[in-house]
């Protein structure tokens, strides 16, 4: 929380604690709701927490309510009267009220929901059943529906009389007499145009809509493309059953990016806050991938035992191991998480893999000489070792610095191939393997070159 | 490209071949421009693209020319006429001719800027002389501005007959006779009042806006935090000079992610499209880092030099340093990228560094005791060293794992502290130091264990 919004804040809660009612009040409802919600984040007197709900205006609560952290939320939903309970979910957008209630203990879902009306119940309980990260999930249903029959006027009377409930007014969806979905007008359309203008000639009919079952990442790519502020989300009838708004989308990229940028570092992803996830959660969400990379990295004790002849025979061998396996690490992670990025950003397709492949073969070669030849250099000029032993490390160098992008190319690719996740191709799991690769690589280009 | 959407394109194509000229406009306008942009991108025949573009109808054209390669926009700027040329940039939005005219070399430059009039040529200067990846540089002056004495019924006049050039029309930016933003008005709001209400008295005047010098990753998080789909931009005098819209923010969330990744994984981050940049570019921005990790590494080889004599009294350990780094270095990875992440998303700030700390060494606690025994037991039941190795390599590695999640969670939030960019402290600056920590402990536990 920024020092600015957090002095805001304060200023509004010493009104409160001053008794200055109205002016507390009057501040609040100019105070974006997110900042009140971070505010009140940092109270940690649950009464304190109540009360100060309680105090604010009415039209601002839901929205404050709805940027709450779950904890927060289940304090106030146990602690309302049932009236408070019924205000407070009919003021909410549906996608914020299924939020809300998928983070809720049993007796706390059954408490809002015996305090909504059949219908709602009903929407409710059909939306909390989509799959986790599905469009169905994301979506609300206070979207604008026109009918390709109405007339521009009527369609800004409809807007006008049942607007201030929607999540957006901007774009209109136009659905048939079985709810289907038939095409969309925006809202400046429908102003320029004429008032006795059937909307079925302002319509576009060409648009992009989702499915409900469709997974969050498409639909964002969606947006991303056509830079859409809202899409149409239809069940498999094609009837339009809820739309998904930028400002949701917003947060699915982030949180797709963060998913991504855990796997590469080999961590389990959640939806956890860092700061309130304990330390054993924290724990269950690296433990496994340490384990199993400890484990695969004990290939490389195996190839090391099965040298150690060698090794007795030059063990200043020993001194380089590290630097060569950094280097090789270093260079796989590079290509790796480049290839993986650019998938993901639809940069890279599979039916490219040759042309990656051709391209990291490319840099593989001009980086292992570069590395190579100042390695022997620094080599020769400022250690003792001998010219051979410097040929030794700088030709593996040069070998692991290959070896290694041809894997994180590849790599990635493959498990996107065989439909898994390439994100979890990254550093960790090209730099156990490339080590392996790495130490072989040197112990026979020492045999060979040492005669050992 | 996707299969669908390049099928899609072929069959547009396929008219133009067939001589349907007709048919191929009209399908063609309701095709979504960035699609035709991305199946122009495929073909490499110039004349071809050129006839193609010259087909299309006038009212996408400009569009489609925005979503284009700057090898494409540069081939048909040049080839333009000056009539052509002079519609296309009257059509094209600010920002996406300030965009094109960026990557264009200073001929094609001067032929745009020759065929637009004096207050436009102006304007793009301006715009042109923003640093790259402030407000400024991303913001477009097309936005709907309305004085606080309009009553709603002038300014829906206003907007029916300015809207249409309009980037958004659904935030109407309010401004005083100086030009000064005074609020903003929503549509939604401005179709819903009354038609003599005066705008001072429904607009909003507590709202978020940029200054044209602030940083894009700033502007985007505001959008972020409250919402927002499109936000006013002054200048140091509180002027309106123009507006950012969600569409460009969503692509500005996209460039700052793939920076912070390419930065964690040692890369300098580029603008370049990957299958587009030549290896030797490839190169400039991995070798830099490639060079400096592998001239840090060789302070390992320093450690084991320098150990060398207890080493080969016990070679047996030299197997077991592989997984001891590995598992380092994934720990600390672990870490910092779980820091700087948070830290990016502004879950973690300065403040919080006590807290994360304790939080890290207590997950490293479990971390190291779960890894450690069940190295140790690996090692008294699989392999044939005795138990003061294995109990040596253990507790080395219990040691190492602390070590490396206090370094990979304090690195981050140092560099923080003193200005730095903490994406850069991530897995492979991490690892490099944690190597060198890992070596360290491990011979003075040898040394202590074994008595060599």
């Amino acid at each position: 929380m920024e020092e600015e919004i957090r002095k805001e804040f304060m200023e509004l809660i010493r009104l409160l604690d001053e008794g200055k009612i109205p002016e507390f009040k009057e501040k609040a409802a100019l105070c974006p709701p997110v900042d009140i919600a971070e505010g009140l984040e940092e109270i940690t007197d649950e009464g304190r927490v109540l009360r100060i709900f309680r105090m604010l205006p009415k039209d601002i609560s839901s929205d404050v309510f709805s940027y709450m952290t779950s904890e927060q939320q289940q304090l106030i939903a146990e602690s309302a009267t049932n009236a408070e309970l019924r205000e407070l979910v009919d003021d909410m957008f549906l996608d914020d009220t299924v939020d809300f209630l998928e983070e809720m203990p049993a007796n706390v879902v059954k408490k809002v929901l015996q305090n909504t009306d059949e219908n709602t119940r009903k929407t409710i309980n059909q939306f909390l059943n989509y799959p986790e990260n599905s469009a169905g999930s994301l979506m609300t249903i206070e979207y604008v529906d026109l009918h390709d029959y109405f007339t521009v006027r009527k369609a800004m009377d409809y807007i006008r009389r049942t607007g201030i409930d929607k999540e957006t007014v901007y774009t209109c969806y136009v659905i048939d007499d079985q709810r289907k979905l038939v095409g969309q007008v925006s809202l400046r359309k429908l102003i320029i145009a004429p008032e006795s203008t059937y909307i079925r000639d302002i319509m576009e009919t060409n648009i992009v809509s989702a499915s409900t079952t469709d997974d969050q990442e498409a639909v964002a790519d969606d947006f991303r493309r056509y830079d859409l502020t809202s899409i149409a989300v239809c069940d498999k009838e094609n009837r339009l059953v809820g739309i998904i708004t930028i400002d949701d989308i917003v947060d699915v990229i982030q949180d797709e990016n963060t998913e991504d940028i855990k796997k590469m570092a080999a961590i389990i992803p959640s939806d956890e806050d860092y700061l309130k996830a304990s330390a054993l959660s924290l724990v269950a969400h690296r433990l496994p991938w340490l384990l199993l990379l400890m484990i695969s990295a004990t290939f490389t004790s195996t190839i090391i035992s099965h040298f150690e002849a060698l090794l007795s025979g030059a063990v200043v061998l020993t001194a380089f191991i590290p630097m060569l396996m950094d280097s090789a690490g270093n260079s796989g992670s590079q290509t790796s998480v480049t290839v993986i990025r650019n998938m993901a950003l639809g940069e890279i397709e599979l039916r490219d893999w040759l042309r990656v492949l051709f391209k990291e073969v490319r840099v593989a070669i001009i980086s292992g000489l570069a590395l190579a030849a100042v390695n022997f250099l620094r080599m020769i000029l400022f250690s003792s070792v001998s010219v051979l032993i410097a040929a030794t490390v700088s030709v593996t160098l040069f070998c692991t610095v290959i070896i290694a992008m041809i894997v994180g190319c590849l790599l990635p690719m493959g498990a996107k191939r065989i439909g898994f996740d390439p994100a979890v191709m990254a550093s960790p799991m090209i730099t156990t393997i490339v080590d392996a690769c790495s130490l072989l690589v040197y112990f026979m280009i020492a045999s060979a070159l040492l005669g050992l």
